[in-house]
């Protein structure tokens, strides 16, 4: 078995020390600090009453709901068991022949579309540029391209698209028949979604695809639900055919519907997020990290450049010592050692994991 | 939108008369008519509290308690977002040349199949032998063949394969190097399951995949949860890598690690089952359909050969008015009009659906 590359797993940590019972602190997956909203979870519980029958294949009341949300018509729209089903099912639908992915970026892209018999191009994000994505990327669409994948805001840098390029370069692939994929899974923890999303270029490019999920900004990683806005019926009818017919759970349908009805639930956590983040930000420059500007609700950092490479290398060892769980970004395309992710929690975890911090930045500086 | 082609689709019906509170009496899909253990439901309500967190990608829990129910090295183990998401992920990972499927037969082999390139051979059953497979079968098996399905007992006839002629098919398929797939998803569900599994083959033949459900037997199908063994260790490793690393959700395995643990629900389940089929066979009988023997929780038949088409043609409408579910075959390649199926459900829904055939017999006699 190939190690697991993503954060969330919890489950290697727990299996490594056999205390499957243990207490972990999770700063490696990037989900809503609030936990799954009680109506959620009251609605996923009255599900289960019903789940001895089989999911709607179509999910029309969720589709409806989200259509109604969106403001989109329903054929819009596809769902999936994730947002990572989805960015599968896309692959397999389309095939294309040559895909640019950037780097780094979210893994899964490059995995679906090599699957899918794609080959991958990669445009690298510039250390010196810190990782931002500019008007350079415009000069390296070609003809050759069938489709462009990109995370916005990035994971795992964090960084945003300028609105304005975003435009630009759904222009550019309209021109040169370039399908594009933007992952929007993070934009409901930006500061200002609406002026970053792609949505308002949807009625405009209909070679656009834009990738959402209730996962993180709703809690439900542990139950499965994102979903695709497209303008191309005849893509999204394509999706729906490709895979299983019951790939969404009844019990993730009925969540989702509950989840748009939580008004004050994503109000909440934005704003616990935003003042989190900054406060995280302050402290892990202060402990000589470069820290990265994070656009959603997670911070990505770069560890001091010490002589010695421990400092570096045992990282992810020493927290989780300390019960804590840290995403090393070292196996990211175009990242290397000494780069990191941490979520924003609540108050009182982060402040657990800045003293674990703090303790070990201690610990180095009496042994250098 | 191409219309959907299986059972359990009570959503359509709902929306086709705008009455989405209607209760419908569902026999199109074949569920444990007992429901979902108290238990399975109490577990998956408690995981709800943990939701928040991705599911393990591994399976890990789940996986050790499946090898210990099933006697098998844990290696052997792949589990699927239901056994369909298994079926697709067979196809993706092996991308067999040629493949051969019975007709008629579950139609997502096909689908599957047909998405990952194949090339689909159909093994006609013969309606003169009551489509029971038989060793007709072993000629047809050639060494051009990659991979062949079976479903066993098999979807929507019922009709289960003979021991000794598995045991050959088995061994057929070792020398001419032929994948075989057995789906026993129904498996439970049969009288004598220890009798007519290829559990027993596993150990000899490594070119073997058994596939298995809880959603049948357990009434988990809005939960998806299915599962694999095979005797390969290298492809249920390719298995676990192709598509997205969390297709079985949380909720989904929290839930089947209970259901392993419901002793007695399975045999209450089996005793009402056979019970009540018996007595449904007889009854459908005596309205003169013609009634296949059935191996699992289902009953295939065919109506009466009159010479008014209308008698075969609006038998789902008239069932619909009636507020009945049943599955039409006719879209079942190998067969046509004027077969359909129904799941056993418990006494009292029986009764209403024999009262409501017995009304529709009355009235096309008073007709004729």
């Amino acid at each position: 078995m190939t190690e697991f590359e993503h954060g969330g797993d919890i489950y290697t940590m727990m299996e490594k020390d056999g205390r499957r019972d243990r207490a972990i602190l999770d700063f490696s997956a990037n989900i809503n600090p609030l936990g799954m909203p009680e109506g959620v979870k009251a609605a996923a519980a009255a599900a289960l009453e019903k789940c001895d029958l089989y999911p709607d294949p179509r999910c029309r009341r969720l589709r409806r709901a989200v259509a109604e949300k969106e403001q989109v018509p329903e054929e819009y729209l596809i769902f999936g068991n994730g947002a990572s089903d989805l960015i599968f099912r896309l692959a397999a639908a389309m095939r294309p022949g040559k895909v640019m992915v950037p780097a780094p970026t979210f893994t899964e892209y490059e995995k679906a579309l090599r699957s899918s018999g794609s080959l991958v191009r990669y445009y690298q994000l510039k250390e010196e540029e810190d990782f931002v994505l500019n008007e350079r990327l415009l000069a390296s669409l070609d003809d050759s391209l069938d489709v462009l994948f990109l995370c916005n805001p990035n994971n795992p840098t964090g960084s945003l698209i300028p609105y304005e390029l975003l435009r630009r370069i759904a222009q550019v692939c309209d021109e040169k028949q370039i399908f594009l994929v933007v992952d929007e899974c993070f934009i409901d923890f930006v500061k200002e979604p609406q002026d970053c999303t792609a949505r308002k270029l949807l009625d405009q490019y209909d070679n656009l695809f834009i990738l959402r999920a209730f996962t993180k900004n709703y809690a439900m990683a542990g139950l499965r639900l994102g979903y695709g806005i497209c303008g191309r019926p005849e893509l999204t009818r394509a999706l729906w055919e490709t895979g299983q017919p019951w790939s969404v759970s009844l019990i993730a349908q009925e969540a989702g519907i509950q989840a748009l009805r939580e008004k004050d639930y994503l109000e909440k956590a934005r704003s616990l997020i935003f003042k989190e983040r900054e406060k995280l930000q302050r402290q892990l420059s202060q402990l000589g990290y470069k820290v990265y500007d994070p656009g959603a609700n997670y911070i990505f950092f770069r560890l001091r450049q010490l002589s010695a490479p421990a400092y570096v290398d045992d990282f992810i060892a020493d927290m989780e010592s300390e019960g804590i769980l840290i995403r090393s970004c070292a196996n990211y395309r175009g990242l290397g050692k000494g780069y990191f992710r941490i979520a924003v929690r609540n108050e009182e975890e982060n402040g657990r994991l800045v003293e674990a911090l703090r303790r070990r930045e201690t610990r180095w500086q009496k042994q250098l």
